[in-house]
């Protein structure tokens, strides 16, 4: 079987399209009804005409000197998102990161709901985390015929992320993110997303350090980094 | 004062580097003395090309036919990470996300120690949490002359997360990593980079979204998404 991922977007602009989203709901709460290309790209940390070149691939182009109207925007990147429909997410691994994810506000409404919860550890089966229960990992084909999840969480510890994940993949889970610190492999028909804490870590030192070596220390009103 | 933060290396390369240095640490701890960029490209989730113009920025081109020698390169992308300092970490808001945080592989060794955690609930002050005891968000001038910290870590609810932001950066602190599902913002000569769950979510969203819309649904030897 051949996937046919969406190509039309560039993964990049895929990337930036929750973050225009989420200035959007702000907006939106607060009544505001138009939007420039440079505030949005100021809340992304892009510039604005790549704020142009990305919408532009939604089909929008707003109105010279006057911006994006806020809500049909809203609505697009919505759709375009497939926020229209809700996915539903089992997490694997109920540590403090499993409970951070299943309470936290992107993984229930927006389009997604926690339907599944799994861990091996006798001392959280039969918890309930926002509303649901905790369930050993070796009932997940039972779980997962019952809650149908088509994203997977993987919140293990880094020694059990690939058994975690070949579990979430045999019962036809058909998009993974993946949480631990370790490298996992996926089949091709399946969707594979990394997050890695450190990445970032390491990204802000990567500037800090260059950062101190663009500027000898001869600006003392402000501490040292 | 004007900051010149890095330009040589364009950002996207930046963001890369942890992900490649990720699967040398893996190869490096298996003796494994030589890598292709090809190897690399399909931990990184990129194509070999990319790989090795990434590497280029660096200096580094590898030897035709056998690829690049892993601890070189991995000590390369170490120094250029700045992972020879050591970057002192303060996490604000010890929820279940701050603890994952506190403990996390990533955010102790690799070039990283966590000196100080805060939080606002007395229940949660004087607990020690790998190593370091939780003290009052109202303590953070102390605790960061006590400790030093260069990048301060947001794990606080949403609606107190600018406030801990603020706090943050009058104490000096030059770079901030918001993991709350808020905008936050701070003074240009600050380092902020946002983590969101939510973003990685809806990007699968995306892209099962777009799955389903390509496949009619005709191939039925694996459970719809």
């Amino acid at each position: 079987m051949t996937e046919r991922f969406a190509r039309r977007i560039p993964e990049p602009t895929v990337v930036r399209l929750p973050l225009y989203r989420r200035v959007l709901v702000e907006l939106s709460s607060r009544a505001v009804t138009t939007v420039s290309s440079a505030e949005l790209a100021a809340a992304a940390g892009v510039n604005a005409a790549k704020v142009r070149k990305d919408l532009s691939h939604l089909g929008t182009y707003g109105t010279p000197g006057t911006g994006y109207d806020v809500d049909f925007l809203l609505g697009q990147i919505r759709r375009e998102l497939g926020l229209d429909s809700e996915w539903r997410v089992a997490i694997a691994g109920m540590g403090n990161l499993g409970h951070a994810l299943a309470r936290s506000q992107g993984f229930s409404g927006q389009g997604f709901s926690v339907v599944a919860l799994l861990d091996v550890d006798p001392a959280k089966l039969g918890e309930v985390v926002a509303g649901v229960q905790v369930r050993h990992l070796t009932e997940l084909p039972e779980v997962a015929a019952e809650t149908c999840p088509s994203i997977g969480v993987i919140a293990s510890p880094p020694g059990a992320a690939q058994d975690v994940c070949d579990r979430l993949v045999a019962v036809g889970i058909g998009a993974v993110l993946n949480f631990a610190p370790a490298i996992v492999t996926v089949p091709p028909h399946v969707l594979l997303r990394q997050v890695d804490f450190a990445v970032e870590l390491q990204v802000l030192g990567f500037y800090l350090a260059h950062r101190e070596a663009a500027e000898p220390r001869a600006d003392m009103s402000r501490p040292a980094l």
